[in-house]
């Protein structure tokens, strides 16, 4: 499908005016940042769901200083993290916050949302878990989904860093598109991809601990930064690019 | 050196008989693990070390709801982490609590810290800055230290999963003790390793953005878990090691 057709496609679904928005925004984000198997062909994977509740909200169930926890109650997760969000924004920690999710999938660009918290000043930190594609490289059940881990800096400069790293060596999306084999869907590292499922194993195991309900969660840290590092390592970097800091085109 | 000498071998650097006992059971438990370069070839290197105050000690400089800062105050980052450790044990947070480390190094292994928490029924994640040494794949400056993320999950069945992750191919220990060629200390991943420079920045920024104080650092996210997946996905992965569940010879 063409981007120009995801916000008539996303209502013809039953989305609402504001979660068309919220949805388009986020999956032309990915197809303008060239991860397209977060873009415009999640719609079409949307319109093969035989139950999706449109008119689902997530809610916000707990709220204390430095940590809050959400129920995505049937919305879609990209609706969860959006709400998640724009409360952030809305009403920054004093310091820091721990976000959980409930019932929070799927989660799209993990390195979406954290980017519009480092947008607006603040450090966003989130991962979450997916279907168990993973296996141990030296083989057995597959244990862990590919699990992402996206890590956003806001920068005085105006370009944050976000770094957004998925521990398969390819992403499930590419496999569904036909441009991998399921059996290059991987922890990533080759002879020292025990490393990426022990990442993925310990990120999964954080989301599953924190979040007290069962199916599949987020967790996102959010911070005030007390320091501004990026400029300094940009300099650094010289012409080597930061994680994320590609322009758009 | 052997295992044998290091208590002795602590007292005659200076360190007061709590710092020894500390010092020593962290790199006892790295040589229990295998994990030499974290081992007590460490106070080999501490006897190097032209300034060691061992008469300094970390304090607590702010606590809020789920918030505290340290500062090491010019001891060992080990024993910073040491007290951070035993703090939370003695409070532990309603639900999370991030820990911002200033001027914190070295820091040892990190899944040795976390498993302390897991074995107390917390969460841990760990991560902390050290010297540059990790170029982009691609070339440049070392702009990374090779940033472990450790994380720790409790499990009711007794044995928690630490997973604990150097962004590095190989470690800088092992280059200093001859085991690996400078040049084979860069991002782990091959033809993938930009994934793991990418973590690597990140790790390194979140911990920079957080502290700040000039100077290596360390950022633990401390909570309560509300599930225990541990045993379920240990059930899952039949004979397949989870990561950091290997017995101690």
């Amino acid at each position: 499908m063409r981007p120009d057709e995801a916000r008539s496609r996303l209502a013809r679904l039953g989305f609402g005016a504001e979660d068309v928005d919220s949805l388009a925004a986020h999956f032309l984000e990915a197809e303008a940042r060239g991860q397209l198997g977060h873009g415009v062909s999640r719609i079409e994977w949307l319109e093969t769901w035989t139950e999706l509740n449109t008119a689902a909200r997530p809610s916000r169930i707990e709220a204390e200083p430095g940590y809050e926890r959400w129920d995505g109650g049937g919305a879609l997760g990209y609706l969860t993290l959006e709400a998640v969000v724009r409360a952030q924004l809305d009403d920054p920690p004093a310091r820091a916050r721990l976000v959980v999710c409930s019932r929070t999938f799927p989660t799209g660009s993990l390195g979406y949302w954290v980017r519009r918290l480092a947008d607006a000043g603040l450090v966003g930190v989130l991962t979450a878990t997916s279907p168990r594609r993973l296996a141990h490289p030296e083989g057995g059940e597959q244990l862990a989904g590919t699990n992402p881990l996206a890590i956003a800096i806001p920068s005085s400069d105006g370009a944050p860093v976000v770094s957004d790293v998925s521990m398969g060596a390819v992403t499930y999306g590419a496999v569904l598109a036909g441009h991998a084999r399921p059996e290059e869907l991987v922890p990533f590292g080759g002879p020292l991809a025990h490393k990426a499922f022990a990442l993925a194993v310990g990120l999964q195991l954080l989301v599953d601990a924190l979040n007290p309900e069962d199916g599949y969660g987020a967790v996102l840290l959010v911070a005030r930064p007390e320091a501004d590092p990026v400029p300094s390592l940009r300099a650094l970097a010289g012409g080597v690019r930061l994680p994320g800091s590609r322009a758009r085109p």
